[in-house]
């Protein structure tokens, strides 16, 4: 499939390393191109670099795997390149001052539901940004199966998530619904942290457990 | 022990059921004592009912279970009782409008930070606020052992809010620090709602799942 990674930091280089290695055609983006062609020239054969315009008008699917606080900036530069693409939302509106962490959008919007207003002709899926970014392509460094939650206004684009969620090894997906679940997802950051902090940033994610049958 | 329920809605009469059970004397409260009073005749021996402030005064521990959009003015008026207490603080700061629900509060504060700072000389525990009231006292209906998080300024009283989950049946009991971790802990009422409507609403918890060792 000919994807587009959004974003080089340590969920975008994650992201696409593990896209590259399932066979996929990758393109990387970021602001000059220079940090996406860098990281596309260690992951050899599959990867390419651009600007993050290059690389959505490229992708089938976009990830979205820039800071939250620019995301909105960043996707409007790319533009007219995500109309029609399914647009796979991994941010988080985070904001740090004074060793806090707050969220510059919470309780009545989201980051996923400004992104989809920005985008409307885009199909925006929120994933993948309730863990820590070692889990997300490899669910199975855990002591059991978790659960990775989506959400999104289109049904097919959160069955092609669904499918590059299988490839990574996720057998528990869980569909919240339409995008403005978002706001739960996204607010969730707030336990996280606690939990991260907790456990010196290891690796953790949530389990859903209900009632025997 | 000498406990208090405020509040004899799902939440404040399954405690008090609970907590009677496993032979306490609760003083439950209510704004006027009758629902209070008529609560406390269903449950029996050992419980018995009374205004908020009488209540509070009679327990050694008391939970607040009142709605979130009023809990800081019931508490209000227990005032100088709460003093010294451990005041665990089960409610949330939930409004709902045109079907949707959002918090009073998040963020970058909270119910359980703002009940603090409202009664400094009490000891406020966060608790159980996750969940469905079926599980708060009787985890062992789902499938697996989940966690209960608590939250809290006091050491001593979160030891005491641990040794009551305990009797509840709660092998898993995560303490995330200071009152103010009261922020994840509330805000997760948000994805909360999604999963919930999603299943009907039937009891589900969480469960953190880390490396194996």
């Amino acid at each position: 499939m000919k994807l587009a990674v959004l974003g080089t930091g340590e969920v975008g280089s994650n992201l696409a390393s593990k896209l590259v290695e399932l066979g996929n055609q990758v393109m990387i983006g970021s602001r000059t191109s220079k940090k996406a062609q860098d990281l596309a020239k260690r992951l050899g054969k599959g990867a390419s670099g651009g600007t993050f315009s290059q690389a959505a008008a490229f992708g089938e699917v976009v990830f979205n795997c820039t800071h939250g606080d620019s995301s909105l900036e960043i996707l409007k530069s790319a533009g007219v390149h995500l109309d029609g693409k399914v647009l796979v939302d991994v941010a988080n509106p985070l904001k740090f001052s004074n060793n806090k962490m707050s969220l510059t959008v919470s309780n009545t919007d989201s980051l996923g539901e400004q992104i989809q207003r920005a985008h409307p002709k885009a199909k925006v899926v929120k994933a993948l940004n309730t863990m820590n970014y070692k889990i997300m392509t490899n669910p199975g460094i855990l002591s059991e199966d978790t659960d990775v939650f989506i959400c999104g206004n289109d049904s097919a684009a959160k069955a092609k998530v669904t499918e590059i969620l299988r490839w990574f090894g996720w057998k528990r997906v869980i569909d919240l619904g339409g995008i403005d679940r978002a706001r739960g997802m996204e607010a969730v950051l707030l336990l996280w942290l606690s939990l991260a902090q907790k456990y010196g940033f290891a690796p953790f994610n949530y389990k859903i457990v209900r009632q025997s049958a």
